[in-house]
């Protein structure tokens, strides 16, 4: 497999393929089955920095058998979303794992310098929504962005959220996390000059019907840049910012 | 009718009859029947200042009817939402209506010098909201209180919002009005110190769901002293709000 | 922190700041950061009695953090809502905590008594909502009101929600607590001349969807002055109900 | 057809036929069938009285061949229910139809005199639900029964419905409908020992979703002895009323 | 208490007093007051039989000393419905309870004999349909009604209903029960001449979501005379079921 | 365009290409791009029979043109759904249509005598589903199916589904379509042993909210056997229906 | 019992009851009644080759009787679908259960060889759907099918989708399954010739709403040839597949 | 209002005003009160292109107002939402506008020439999601952007998606616009390693019911990179491309 890409690429640096062909080839083809899911062997590539795996539904077995083929493959720089404690700590017994509790996510390899380009403002409305926040947080971070975290500040508490204009308006991608009214995204879209990416979550009781409430006030947010993710998506959003954020290098 | 009334509060003011059980046989008594509805003879009394035809899905027959039952048992001031411009046109035949088109509310007689007592602060997300704002609005100073309008400034501009922060603190009650994300309620809900009523409104387009992700958003403020109407509920909010300012009376 | 409160308040009765200035800075600026959450200063100054903790989601150190912040700044009459028997039990071993458990509630410092400002009436559909009612009751007591307890009055047996007709005509603001049908707020509604905030409840089953029923219920109330908070939310109406009834005093 | 009845009916009375065979008989076979329609022959013979035509989307000449066929074989007393202004002068043009607009409903035949059984009391929450009611009061009557109306008796004036409290208690069944929050059924409910059939009404706006609202609060009754027909089913509310009342004679 | 009710029955009886003023007095007036819950005492009276406890959502003390109260007003045949294995043996304790554990159900005092008026057929779609059934018919049978169960007959193998048409077509009054497509209520109502009940049910997995799908199919039923309660609600369908069927007394 | 299939298809003949590849080509490849939009050439080859355009939000000229670029592709046999009648006397003028005013259908060249292989039944609830009956029949004839019509075979009247059990049990398919309670999916899922193809509609009023109480129904049917499609899409289940029932030739 | 179908079928054999007779006493008559479940003695007649128990809300208990009987009426192959594992332990004590752990079945008897007929392709969009594909995958074994898995090859790495393209296009019929959106069925159905049954799972969070997204999606399919069975019902899909498989021998 | 912009513009230049405070001043202040609406002055200096009007809502005469206030500020390409053809027509008797009927778009100014920063595709699932599609292709053009549209791309013909393989993988920003099943968001989410915004549209029947299906579905996509906005939100998605595309430049 490994060598399928490296002669690829060999190819390419030849002048025998295309860049557009090789990429094509890169699409379109080839990840390793080992039985209870299919490896993608080239996320990697064409991402250039880490992988990822997401936990839930998978026992510690089943994560550690991917991980040994992402290792076989080079990549050394694995993120699991979606994991409890007691995975974790099956995991460590084979792998040197990091284990971040409040966010359900656990670490391999370390986490990269930040590569300076741009800043990614992870804003959540309450304490309760740090979990969402830390997998955003944490994915963001592992892609190489610099994260500011600006937690419990909710528009409820309005001299909360002006407090952090400055980081507001200088960041390059917002992640606005909120359950509740979710009226967080509307009022930071309103503020900053640059893509707001929402985060409704379950966290609430009554009439929020589980993140239902925060995910419509997000969607009607009248702020213009705002997009939304699924309910506590923490992960999807920090993907996200990190592709837009790298937009700076296209 | 009226003299049953009238022997009732002389039987007070000579000791025969207790205030206590005066109140009850006006809360558990008598209404006018006309045929097809009945009129309730004892709100004036008890409110003091103006009666209310609710004017959806009536014709403008039985409103005259109405109107004319009211008048005979000297109420002059009459208020009546929900009233389609033709059907205005047909009272204005009978009856000196003032028909307030954008409101969709007519009234009879002259609006009330404001009686002094605190302020009711009416503000609308949007100029699509407006509508809903001046049946509030209407509604509120008919029963005799000061209005201020503070209309279009959604907190997606927040400097719209900010810009009337001295209005927001200094009133006895504020009307929020807001569609889509409804995030005004919670916004103006965190600057008040004073009772915030939140009307969702039926704007929009979409996953607002003609008001249902407003009404929620507002059902999930994180600002304490929130409580929310119906969708496009204008009346009741102005309703409440006069309710609760003349509460300083009590 | 305290420092900063206490001149600027000097100033104010110096003549040197406006009053207007002042609450407006007060509004605009400080809390204090204690890591998890941002403890607000300002809150107890404005309304004078109390703080609050929300407890649902909070481990008993990070109440415990907060209880301390609150204590040197001099506050120490503070309330905790959702609070397990548990995390009262942690707590109670640093601070003299008195735990209500039905409720779920917990207060440090005593219960002030009646500022003999009003009468606030807590009147539930059944026995199953009556906690959501402590909930309310206990808030509307720490913050100084005069509460009546009105429960199991629901309107299936209309002749106990007529029994308190005393009451319910005499109180100056009316929580009205219900699952199921949620028709209590209506029937109160029509019998009181006061606000009444309605609370759905989560009690019931099958078709009340865990409180739809009753929420979609009370905000179609036919009966003018009711407005209605989040299902469960006994805290908020608790809250809002005290804000009126001090409308007295404004 | 008629003849295979009559065969039928004179076997049972011979003796030849037990009254179980001819009633399965009956239960189970004919029909004529008139192409867009397969006109039920048996159900007048099972019911007595009169003949039923659903008459939304059908055009005025299908429902005059059913009105034919019917007739052909004998029943002279049919109820056209959903049945449009125009629809009905067309139908007039050949039959001696008359026709309640109110109700949107259509009768050939006169209507019977009571025969005497019970008293079905139609009770609406308000005027806009009088419609509805008026299909379900024709319906009880077209079946022979007495039906005493008490319109817009909704429980937001309580003492409007306590003022019929005579005529609660003494009916047989009670039908009672109305829109918005549906508290007038629990109420009722609460106050009757009769069974009481509840129709929701689509009538109302915002949150009422359409009779959503007061159909889950209906259906969420605390009070016995209340069940819940279709949204806006005066026909299915008259009907089961009559089949309910007509049980004294079983 | 009981001397107050014996009072009124004695100054009927003895012509002071009328017999509509007494069932008034009894409609709107005593209850005895327990702490945590509104003993009615005139229901049993009402209707001569039995008397029940709701017993989801109390304790088994709670429990107890209702029962207590019961027994001291001269009611001896109790049925308790939810009430779970536990608190049935914490009751039992003290008080005589069978306990039918697939109903739920526990019963105080012997269930009596059939009172020879009607019979009222209890069916279910499937086997996991039987504790609400049950539930149904043990609340029937405790009132005196001969029952028929009809379990496992629903409509997808239609020869399992049909083989019950003789059942179906002498009832005088059915209980349909059914959860996934609750299809069960219209064949049925389709077949039978009496009133038909509807409960739907929480059973089923995936769009039946708790009883949704039931619950909208049986309220749109084809069929007349049929209407619905709430889902998995066993007991209100045959108090009700019981009510109409003792029309016959009427 | 048209050679291109040729030679593809005479190569195949020629053995130079196998038949696998030239599927492949023919799945993966061609359309003809028209501006508004693609037509797809190879439907037909796929087929064999006819092509279908979706009438729904197309103008006549826009269909004219897309029939225009089939007709010149070899088609002349052409079904277009979702019709009016207006857009039908349009392309009238230019192509011989006939034109199904209760199916709102178009249909180009004639239908074709049936193949002989098995029947497929179309069944429905009551005579307003006949619309969406007509479009499933009419697209099963087009592609060659015997179709056999059961209209107005509700379960309410359960005869009426009975009478049919011949043409049920010997059919190969059955489409069964059904508004408001949906239950007649069931019935026939328990009576035929074929595959049967559901058709909730949105006939009804009420809690059949457009379709949603038929659908769910239908999804939670308990027959085996029995799938689903969107309601009111008479055209999906006569494809299907034609694809299940000419597997026989596969 | 099996005496009677045994004439029956002897019957038919010496030509005394015609084909059509028989099979229409199949089907209307008999089942087998063991107290809680009517076990249906003719199914395995009509089907031939296995009987199915639905394990949920079964007791073990109950499912040994069910067992017992079927083996008594000559059926040896039971396929046992939402058995848990804990029950399949007390079975296996009296029966020889394989017992399928990941898709909650059970098999007694053996699973027979692929008859020959046709191929039957289980796709999933991730890992998780595979416990439902496995009920289907093993329901349409059972019954005689050559079944094809193909696991994890949802759209959002499309070249997992085309890899199978040969499986896909070779199919007699595909089961789609799949949670999140549930776009596999419309890519697949775009791309297969046959009927696709496509069964939404309820896998995911967030807006997945517990399969809600991936059933809306998968009934709004644009691909012709996809039908829908209920959320998580693989054995549905299985059987379904299996009965238009075997089309092919009708 | 301009001057007051000029001298702040002047002081920074000057090195009086730095350039955060301006920017600050410049979000945190003014607008241009017409009444109706607050004309928001600094949107165009903070964006530098064009301006915006929401047209829905608006009279002609309120539209015609602020161009008027923006052309006075020196605004001169503005671009009108939701516009209908009569509206347009009224504005076209003052003002050059522009108007593209099948997007509901008005444009006064030119488009610019596309300023040569990335490629912004937008991919259409049907012909009938066009005018959504214009009105995100006019928006992304008016403010300098590169557009290639993709329409009629949808899944279930995925040749016809693949078709565009090279476009999609060239691209720096994808808008995907479905309604119905809506997954064309996860195949090119799939496909594509840029940001892809997912725009539901309302598009479809039955079980799409007005986009909610296409709104889940895009939500719970499994494809990274993939953020969704409100149904139908044209507007929404070409300014947030933009947004995003133009980071490159930041």
């Amino acid at each position: 497999m490994r060598n399928e890409i490296q002669q690829l690429l060999e190819g390419v640096s030849q002048g025998k393929v295309s860049v557009e062909e090789a990429l094509l080839t890169l699409k379109t083809k080839p990840f390793e089955d080992i039985g209870y899911a299919k490896v993608d062997m080239h996320r990697r590539i064409r991402q250039g920095t880490a992988e990822v795996i997401y936990g839930a539904g998978k026992t510690p077995e089943q994560m550690i058998g991917i991980i040994d083929v992402m290792k076989e493959n080079g990549q050394d720089r694995i993120l699991i979303t979606r994991l409890s404690g007691e995975a974790a700590q099956e995991i460590q017994k084979s792998h040197p794992l990091h284990y971040y509790e409040e966010a359900g996510v656990g670490i391999l390899g370390n986490l990269p310098e930040p590569d300076g380009i741009g800043t990614i403002v992870v804003a959540t409305g309450g304490t309760s929504d740090i979990p969402v926040a830390e997998e955003a947080a944490l994915t963001a971070q592992i892609l190489g962005n610099q994260v500011i975290r600006l937690y419990d500040v909710g528009v409820a508490g309005l001299h909360r959220t002006l407090a952090h204009l400055d980081e507001i308006m200088s960041a390059s991608v917002i992640i606005a996390i909120a359950g509740m009214e979710g009226a967080l995204a509307s009022v930071i879209g309103g503020l900053a000059d640059c893509p707001v990416i929402a985060v409704p979550t379950s966290v609430g009781y009554g009439a929020s019907f589980h993140g239902l409430s925060a995910l419509l006030s997000m969607l009607n947010s009248c702020a213009s840049g705002v997009s939304v993710v699924n309910i506590d998506n923490g992960f999807g959003a920090g993907y996200l910012a990190n592709m837009i954020n790298h937009m700076r290098q296209g």
